[in-house]
């Protein structure tokens, strides 16, 4: 058959794709330690979240108020191994990164401590999504219920999802954050960094393109559209000419601003409280509260 | 082992999560009546749907011009039984939000029968959809064939869902048709409320951030690309401070119209037949038929 | 009961959509010979490349130096295989397009030539994508490791995702990869056509809405923020009043070109080495070397 | 091609296939009613059942004693929910079976109600499957542990399925509890009949080949041995020479028998209780307390 | 850590399972030609044929006579594909036995053709299936329906899967058949050859332990219990001291037998129609018309 | 709704089952520390060591001689993970019902040391498995080539998990042996203790109902039919009537004894070499080499 040089070829792709040299950086080596954080099981925990801070409106059970409990316990408890596990993972990530040696008894404790302490800030968590949940239904003329705003609106799932990411974050748990704010970002366009700081009544309409830099500080009450980016304008380099690491560079947003589709703000500015920023409009200075900046015709 | 206080714990943050008070509005009870609408029978619905109006092109099996009888049949009852039981939850899913009550038989009739009637438009989406296909090839000199459209182009699947979301839409059945476009919504980042009446050979070109709003009216052989906002520029509210709903607040777009990447165009102004706006226009006025508004350098 | 009705009306449902001439484009007929391309397998297909690329970041096995050759001997043997099966399915296609016959080996032997040849392309791919991740890194100052830009960074799936595409649309193989790059677009909101020739060092920032067109040509050490097209500005027309296809129509990027989030970039124009574009400028015209266009306040 | 005539004899023998003639008794018509009994729920409702009855050997969470209690009320409502929607499946059957009609209405209460009895019956159950572990222990020299007998034996899987078929049975649930001692029969070898009365501390070694018919009864402290058959003997015809349904025609087994092997015991018999009765012995007549019978060399 | 040596060890322990010469026997080795045929793909195709011959028992739709020939006509298209995929992987593992050389093409055009002569039996085998329901319904004072009969007597499910098997035989596909019967025999105990020939209106009893020998030749209304064995006395060895194969060696049983609970017949003798054969009996002699063997007490 | 009163009934019986004093013996409490030995986790194990023994045969990959290390390889690891994981929570299980405390450390030490030792006898396994392929071929008219042996004979299934259950048996490992016995006594209807100790070129034909106890011994060469039993006359009683454990009851065959089907041999006797054992025999004294015993008609 005229196949028959075929494994031939294939054994020399083989050797060329396992030369360690050329696979530096790109290969994640993993036999005996832990595995490398898992996108798939990080979805899993999203779903999860989900269904804990929304009961009934996410997964497949029947819930009623009498088995409630039932159904929390168990969440919780497959939760709490879930964090765990990512956790751990995450951990021996971020070692592995800085050349560091911890024993693997020590980064499971780390792990399921903070497990722990990320779980018992579920209650406030929800606390504040409830407000978020608020704050869409009340801007949007086409919601025709809270209800609606729950199960349908991408801006829900993408600030849930920052908001659990931004708890881990707190905590110091390395790129597990990260992940789950990029989970968001691929299913609803909707790219907010963990490390922001975001106040309650969040809301962002539709939201596909915004972009939530790492440093922003965005107050109470605040409405985005899509398209909005919150960037940096640029960034100072160190003597190798790579951009110097942990510089606030982001904007600040007070209490009650909006910022209508597609307005890029960039750089480390104040945007007073109640200011309104129109749409395609490119802004890299600071605004007074209850300015209105439109873009001209 | 330092883990024994972890059951202890977690009771106590199961305990909070489980407080009715707490989870007002973020908890769907559904024990004995019927489920919350599900997202993941609703993905496997517009799966089908494709499959249905794309036979061939969509789906694992082999079809051929003999068999299509026996594919579009089965497809047809499953599609109709999903519809059902799908209608069903949405029926459920408003009366809760309206606190009225209707009995089980009740829904379940009227779920069926919501359910032909949407099957019976099956044909006549099709057609018009013919003509989607069609405006995409002839407006992309990058696309091949009729075939690579169907398979490949994001914006007929976007609009795929938009055309059967509208059908039931049309009927009257709560939520479901707002899932369904949120669903091609995080799949193409083209955002088509369900309300919105468009015409055929309509097309979109790229697509990613296209935001078209629940009061929309657009023509024949309309013709948009990437980021275009068809939006409201603002609206009316209450005396107590929020949105009046339903009132009409986005644009009108005339048949032939054609709108360049990021544009945005706000309120219920009309767009004159055969005009073109350019990109990044932000534009909140009516416009001549035929005219052409391009962005100043 | 009073549902009695519903099987004649089903039957006639499903004769209408029977109709071939009504499903005249809409219908891919595929009994005996082989199926269309098939969108699950060609993601199973993108999964592997970057367990390929990757290997211990995606993927769910533990991998170690001593069984790197074992995994990616089976991996290649996998990707060899999925290739074949695809690449058959991709001829036919064409073929069916363009109304010409070929034997089924004839097809099979073709296809079998093409997946050898483009799993030879892979050990040279992966070191272009080794300058890509570097670039990402280093463009980035919230980046903390390049092992999280491999991790985490939608930008380096959307050019995993193009460079592969391109790989196998430089062979010739129909339809498979456009479906490829769509993958990537509806994952992270970049549609990178897999025509555009795009040289080392390539990488976008957030990347949602990021559009590069087939005609495209980009050097290297080239960054683009999110919401950036690169796109055709008007194109020549047939007789029929069609596109003509195939017309150099889109941007050319030289090396170390920098675009920020929005900017529009339309025609067939050049864009001098190391020029930067503002963000949300729209720009229709040659830009010189060095120069550094920004948006007027 | 060939196979051009393929279409032809496919539709040919699917026109002779849906002849109803020719498939009476072998079709089960049920679109719009409920569907048939659903041998896939059933397997999920027998391991769901092992689940409940040995919580932490069966299932995959991690389950301790302060998390029993939420495991357990999921694990009840989930078997309640399967319950209600397996008993209207087996009552509708029942009912067609007897061409009576039901109201859809009707079923389902019989249904939520036979669910909430059989339910009941769990702790019941459970606690004589405590006696049944004890005495598989006690009775072979092999066991190291009660966890090995709950975890590894056959036997006690068989005797899960029928006492739980059994409160089915007797509650008067049609066919359901058939299909849970088949999935038994299948799993094991040991065929059990739903209707057959079994007292505590019954034990089975090996198992495979063991038959127990329908109105078979059985004390205390029973122990058989694999092959064992305790059947019928004859069975009186009726005018039309079929047998009579109903009639008492299997073993009655007192308190401590044992009956080794491939033993076969036929007909309305007694044995007495302690009696012994030898492996391979064919055995038509009663037998003494007490008594041991070894099949002469 | 103290697994550093086991890369080594695995490494060599995988070289040892490499050993080509001590696989012998025990590698199929099948890159580039077909695969061997699967187990699980026949799996497949054994649910597929009960919901062919049982619709409405079998299956996950809900069908009724109105929709019977859509659901029909996409199991035979998905038959016919399993049944072309498995018979050219059982031509090419005979062939492979043989060492004889086909072209693929060959191959597949002998499969295909195959295929559609065994779907054309589908309905006479369905006529007998008929036949052996009634009379295991008959039969059975225990069975209270034909449709319990259907859906849970293992005896349906092996003498279906027989019946298919036998005509899959009677073509000359090689491995496949037998295959088809292990399944069967692993789900109820019951193992029949395929090459037996077994005539209509055939039940067995509980089924456990049944063996029917490869040149058994059964009548018309047959029965048989559990643990019955119709298998060969001794065979003819050849000059090597192996078994010579083909040789007639089990027995004729005509029409009417009855055979009890473990009975033995072993040998190409012939037992006369309408006897009785006892339980337990061991028996290698010819047995008269209407004879009743019993065994003495 | 009537159905009001069920969570209240729900409750209750969810706190029945959660009575801990009641579900003594039956509930293995393991949140923390590792999980109960998983059925389905050694039913993959199983199968993946069929694809080790058996390339080609079993597995869906496409291997050829080129390629066989890399399989192997990759299966090789994954086999080496499965056992560690299963052999941890084996050691687990065994060290819990003996009330002894180790470390987890010290527990995942000793099941990493027994994964590689276990493993190192893979390929001593293959050849004696190897050894029972050519001899049930030999044995039976009926096989028409080693393969059919390989991919069909439930005898080869069961030999395999018992060979490698005993090897894993004579390591120490808890628990782990007996389950995988098990899931061939299901597969297959055949018993074979793990202790059990059995030569070279083994075979069992047809094999349903087979038994063969714990403490065993066969020699090379011995062939068993369906039903044969080699079980325990009788075991002496501990003063509190319990059977006493470990105590070798079970018959020995020495080299090339035969055994027919459903013969019963018990106790500690010997069966000389070549000895040839009748069906239905019940045998429980000693049996000289060579002779020959039949059941007397």
């Amino acid at each position: 058959m005229s196949c028959s040089s075929t494994p031939a070829q294939l054994s020399k792709i083989v050797d060329e794709l396992c030369d360690l040299h050329a696979c530096k950086y790109l290969f994640h080596s993993n036999l005996l330690g832990g595995r490398c954080p898992s996108g798939i099981s990080l979805e899993s925990l999203v779903l999860l979240s989900r269904e804990l801070f929304f009961p009934g409106f996410y997964g497949e059970e029947r819930i009623c108020e009498e088995t409630l409990n039932y159904h929390t316990g168990v969440k919780c408890v497959e939760m709490y191994n879930l964090l765990r596990e990512q956790f751990a993972a995450g951990y021996r990530f971020g070692l592995r990164e800085q050349d560091t040696e911890l024993s693997d008894e020590e980064i499971k404790a780390r792990a399921d401590k903070a497990a722990i302490e990320v779980l018992k800030e579920f209650p406030r968590i929800r606390k504040i999504l409830a407000t978020d949940v608020l704050a869409a239904y009340n801007a949007d003329p086409a919601a025709t219920s809270l209800s609606e705003v729950v199960l349908c609106y991408p801006a829900i799932r993408a600030i849930t999802n920052y908001r659990l990411a931004h708890a881990i974050y707190k905590i110091g748990v390395p790129i597990i954050p990260r992940i789950i704010t990029e989970i968001a970002h691929s299913e609803t366009g909707i790219d907010i960094h963990p490390a922001a700081q975001i106040g309650s009544s969040f809301t962002i309409d539709h939201g596909t393109g915004v972009v939530i830099g790492a440093t922003t500080i965005i107050g109470d009450r605040v409405k985005l559209y899509q398209g909005v980016t919150l960037g940096a304008r640029s960034f100072p380099l160190n003597d190798a000419g790579n951009p110097i690491k942990g510089v606030a560079r982001h904007p600040i947003l007070e209490d009650g601003v909006v910022v209508y589709s597609n307005a890029t703000i960039l750089g480390r500015i104040t945007i007073g409280h109640d200011a309104v920023i129109g749409g395609n409009i490119w802004l890299t200075h600071d605004v007074e509260p209850n300015e209105r900046l439109i873009q001209r015709k």
